[in-house]
């Protein structure tokens, strides 16, 4: 006999939901997509930060991650992953964490688009008798990190020649992340995005391999560049990771739909305020994140959407739109009167994440539900440094 | 012999540094004005979430605290504390966790501005066998919860009569939060707020008095009109919370001074963009959170400010202009060349958050360092729900 399992309605407020289901079809659907166009799924873990969501994510390929925090890195190879890559540039100081990690693992890859760092840490390398890949990062148009294939040729070059030369390094490659697909304004844009990450980063490749540097990985990849990529030639690895679980931002930017949003805030409802035409929740900006990116493309998403019927927004559009740390309030666009008697005190509420890189590392774990709102697991993940 | 202690500069990155001498002197100076004003201090511990910061910032008066959380309730009351307020409304679905930790304080002291949630609670303690203080709360200005005490005084007599009618709750008083302060644009505007403030929370405790209602308790307060009230008269308690730390936005607004923010990030330097003359840093939005409220006073303040020379922003007011997840980008107002030669990749940079509540939520814990900047002590925090 199977006990009763309870329903999500009934978790203490404010949580994490994860529907199970959609999360599921999301990675299915991904790694269907880059074995199509003909390159390994190295995913993104630092929205998820869950083990149980990686093993999700890799499924039908290689098994090799993606991390942003060395304590990711520490978690993940803990739980029998053996290839991860840290893709942040690569701080000399962190040397001593990394070689922790790297016994534990195969391999730990490390990043840098700097001579004095990789200098440095093939120094720090050598003196605890490591030897780590490193890959150069490459920037095609995010503007945040990396050498630019254009004007910053010599220095790549240069940078690839240093990490060739050091014994404690191995040259693994060439990395872009295209940032600025999160802002494109449509799929039109953001497959012109992914064109340029894509001739960007194989372009840099050429750069090393024209100087008889060896390139065997060339990696890219957003959530939006990989969903709408025609094409990959070069590239043989992507990272996207938001797109396994989806939000406000995402399906704003047509890069997921509604109702494939996998992870929603539960909050109650803790108050009216007739006097603002605000329904105050439990949940404000430590349990929605203050992330306000979706207002680039509508003026009526503050800090996060309510979920509607068949897992869209509401047909009024009811938003969070203010918080404070542990209060958030419903309202309106154009501050109409709510439907205060759907929302009674004690109600509970779904909220679609703006940003849910950010939500989720307000939270500890994933409520994991099944077809009828049943909690099926919770889930843990690794929040901080 | 005493071990020589580690210096902050040899920590990983990022992590959150607390300042010991600061935090004591914040603490005291808070402490001694409010016992110079004639009320009670009830710090509030939802920014520090610290027993050992609660036992420094309770010194010198009664011991009772204010959470924002059941969860920090919870901690509070294990770890000592017996006079807990959780000043958030309260849902009546959280009654069997208010219970558990009444059981282990001597009380937890619930809010409320709803006849329903009012209600609900009686019925749902009743069956438990259990007895609440509860507070009516209070809107002075804010405009986020609580009821009028002008237009709504009727609702506040016939919530009163409510609660002390219920054999299961207890009338313990009247409670506000001038939450607008933080957007007070110069002292003589927060000291106004200050005294609406007042004013208001003792014209609705006069409202159940008149009615023969009880009302011993008078809470009112944050942190800049704590900072700046003139006279208390009739108040009983303060609940501010944020002076203990304080951040860019209460330092802007006049409520602390920059050498007294005990709080900073420290991040490491990653890289140079020269193209884009950003230093980059392992500091992103989730390390110091996504909040802008400094913005609406100063617009080169964009997600925290870079620690300079006797505790103050530097001469050149090096900021951190953008942030991704785990990448900050430090910048100069007016997008001018930064001073590259001071910020070599692996260089040790300080941020003073924009906003602490929200910053320190991203840290499981503080490196307590001393008048050297030797780190004394490691202080966990209680965060989540």
């Amino acid at each position: 006999m199977i006990a009763a399992m309870e329903h999500f309605d009934a978790l203490p407020t404010p949580c994490l939901l994860l529907d199970r289901a959609v999360l599921e079809s999301n990675c299915r659907l991904m790694a269907e997509r880059m074995t199509k166009l003909g390159v390994r799924l190295r995913p993104h873990m630092k929205t998820a930060k869950s083990a149980e969501v990686a093993r999700l994510a890799t499924a039908g390929h290689f098994g090799g991650i993606t991390v942003s925090t060395l304590k990711e890195a520490h978690y993940f190879a803990e739980r029998g992953f053996k290839d991860i890559l840290y893709a942040v540039g690569f701080v000399p100081s962190k040397i001593g964490e990394a070689a922790a990690i790297q016994e534990m693992g195969d391999q730990l890859i490390l990043l840098t688009d700097s001579m004095a760092a990789a200098a440095e840490t093939a120094i720090r390398a050598a003196k605890l008798g490591r030897k780590f890949p490193m890959m150069i990062e490459i920037d095609t148009g995010d503007g945040r990190c990396g050498l630019d294939p254009d004007s910053e040729a010599g220095a790549i070059v240069e940078l690839g020649r240093l990490i060739d030369r050091s014994a404690a390094l191995e040259l693994r490659g060439v990395l872009t992340h295209a940032g600025q697909s999160y802002h494109g304004a449509s799929v039109e844009a953001i497959k012109a995005i992914a064109e340029g990450e894509r001739a960007g980063v194989v372009k840099a490749a050429a750069l090393l391999r024209a100087e008889g540097l060896s390139c065997p990985v060339v990696s890219a990849g957003s959530t939006p560049t990989a969903r709408y990529a025609e094409g990959l030639d070069g590239v043989t690895e992507m990272r996207p990771g938001v797109y396994m679980f989806g939000d406000v931002d995402q399906a704003l930017i047509g890069s997921c739909s509604w109702d494939h949003i996998a992870v929603t805030v539960l909050a109650s409802v803790i108050g009216h305020n007739k006097r603002t035409r605000r329904i105050v929740i439990d949940a404000g900006g430590l349990a929605l994140s203050k992330d306000i990116g979706p207002a680039e493309f509508d003026a009526d998403t503050g800090y996060g959407t309510v979920v509607g019927e068949g897992g869209k927004p509401r047909a009024d559009r009811l938003y969070v739109a203010a918080v404070s740390q542990e209060h958030g309030q419903l309202g309106l666009p154009g501050g109409k009167e709510p439907p205060w008697d759907e929302f009674p005190v004690g109600e509970r509420v779904r909220i679609f994440p703006n940003h849910v890189c950010m939500t989720a590392a307000a939270h500890n774990s994933y409520r994991v539900i099944g077809a009828a709102g049943e909690v099926t697991d919770e889930w843990d993940r690794v929040n901080g440094w």
